[in-house]
């Protein structure tokens, strides 16, 4: 196969573990045969500095050229903990997710049976979680209209769902489920929320065509709380914008591996993958950022492509990795650490 | 002091709970030499049943009369489930925060040292967790504009604060800093919601007023990760009526002690005091409940009076049962299991 990939590195270590990522794919696909082309491209605080905004018309020509697009991190202190400021990195993400229509973000939960002491919770809560979250990326309170009122003493944001969004994202819950265990949450907020009425409806309206499949409804804050009770009973879970910026970050730190969780942000023509973590950039240039995460974001952009066998080549390097301690220092546990690049290399060396 | 107080005890296992709560209050009322007079009004499906509501002007006016209202829980599963219904249990939630101007919900998650074992997080993550979220009740997405367009294809549902709003609420939580250890975390999502940031930078212009508080601020998709993380790096957080719902929720499971977690929901003319559990129907009348919780809010509840001692009282009583293992059986670990009445007994005689 012939794919051509738009690279946003984006901010702070996201450089660093993207060069590692790209590494690795090369490897993949020269093992497979594939040719690979990388296209480079600005986003977040270093495309404000260099062009006066977060997301370029450029970038967007660049992604939408590509077959997929690889993300490191954005985020700067220099624009951060600023909301109030005009022009900021996540201005730049938002709009990205928007223009590339990409709906919906896949966010793997899982553990490593190596890593289960790294978890806050204990050792049987955890044991055999395996969830994937789907969250609505480009609708809801995110983008629904937003301002002031009465000289500036009132806000508002309003949160809008069409029938059609919910639709859309839905049938990826239902196909993903029928993939794996047939289960499927929808979690909502339908016993106060118009929005969420609309969601459990249109998911309730959908179960006979996928029979096989178990639908339950669930209430966000129940979900926020059975996340850190029980996070083994979840299979895969679909759910609005907000509420999933929430969960999925709540659900990243319970199995103790953020550093290696991967994501996708899919749509109907594009399609994003990135490392859940941020940009850390009191780490940057330090070779210590663990790549993981962002290489195990390639893996996902090689299933997406279909090509199973180059994903699970690059899952089984990560394990191998793993298994033989050829970790950064955030999982070294005392052993020897690894810089970012060492781990890279010998990632790319033995997949 | 004569104190006069509305009940509403409500559905499941609300009026069991309620017994014990006003069993012990009265035994501490006798020895504090206080009045207290119990005013029971219905409520949630059981007020529906009655008389079609779930939150009757009768009901409303003895809240009104009343220093102070005492909730059991309400919710039962014929009306359940179905957020579609037309008329539910959660709408007479909704009202009575709304008319009786409860607009500060106060919910302590704290561990007591023999319950450690319980939570789901290692022991090293939760040992000293002792944080309050104050959460605006009668505001935000719960209570804007909501409904659907385009023949009900697409559902909308607004969020608006007004400065006022989020003044009142802050002000509770400076305050409640400057009696604990002086830190504030405001909970936003700042980064994307126009509300958010109207927090913020309304929080922000009250430091001056409150010079020994250290404010910080944080995203609410952060603080769900850092309360699984290290909930004792927290001590009060404020923030508005939806996060405030999921993360309460999430901080209620941390402690491991939820069946003994109270809460104070209050305004500037009523304050009302509710264990946070819900009404468990499958455990109705099986006199297994833990009344504790609800025992605690009564604690609070002495409290708010200013009956510093009282609140004590009643606390250190509950100290002493789950010392002395006089427990319900979701505490009780193997050992022996009393009923929810023996439990209140013990601690209306002993306190
Ligand atoms: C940076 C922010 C706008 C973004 C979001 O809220 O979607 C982030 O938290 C995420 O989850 O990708
Ligand atoms: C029942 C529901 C309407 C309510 C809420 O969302 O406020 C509950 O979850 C709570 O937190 O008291």
């Amino acid at each position: 196969m012939k794919l051509s990939i738009a690279v946003l590195a984006g901010d702070g270590i996201g450089p660093e573990v993207i060069e590692q990522a790209i590494k690795v794919s090369d490897a993949v696909a020269k093992k497979f045969n594939h040719e690979l082309t990388w296209n480079p491209a600005l986003t977040g605080a270093a495309a404000i500095d260099a062009v006066g905004e977060p997301y370029p018309d450029t970038t967007h020509d660049i992604c939408v050229a590509a077959d997929a697009v690889l993300f490191g991190a954005i985020g700067h202190p220099k624009y951060d903990n600023d909301p109030l400021a005009k022009v900021r990195p996540e201005q730049g993400l938002l709009q990205m997710r928007k223009k590339l229509g990409l709906f919906a973000n896949v966010r793997p939960t899982f553990t490593f049976p190596s890593l289960l002491d790294k978890s806050p919770l204990k050792r049987e809560r955890i044991e055999g979680t395996d969830l994937v979250f789907l969250r609505e990326l480009t609708g809801g309170i995110y983008f629904g209209e937003k301002g002031r009122r009465d000289g500036g003493e009132t806000a508002f944001d309003n949160c809008v769902y069409t029938r059609a969004e919910v639709q859309r994202l839905a049938v990826k819950g239902f196909e993903l489920a029928m993939t794996r265990s047939k289960k499927l949450c929808c979690v909502d907020k339908a016993n106060v929320l118009e929005t969420s009425r609309l969601w459990r409806e249109t998911v309730q309206a959908m179960e006979k065509d996928y029979p096989e499949v178990t639908v339950s409804y669930e209430f966000v804050d129940a979900v926020a709380m059975r996340l850190v009770q029980w996070p083994n009973s979840y299979d895969v879970l679909i759910t609005e914008n907000l509420f999933g910026d929430i969960l999925t970050d709540e659900a990243s730190v319970i199995s103790g591996s953020m550093g290696l969780m991967p994501s996708a942000s899919v749509g109907t023509e594009n399609a994003l993958f990135e490392p859940i973590h941020g940009s850390y950039p009191q780490a940057t240039d330090l070779d210590i950022a663990n790549p993981m995460a962002t290489v195990l974001s390639a893996a996902m952009m090689f299933e997406y492509f279909g090509l199973k066998e180059e994903g699970q080549a690059i899952r089984d390097v990560v394990n191998s990795a793993l298994d033989t301690g050829m970790v950064t220092e955030d999982l070294a546990d005392g052993g020897k650490a690894y810089g970012t690049i060492e781990v890279g290399d010998w990632l790319a060396k033995n997949v």
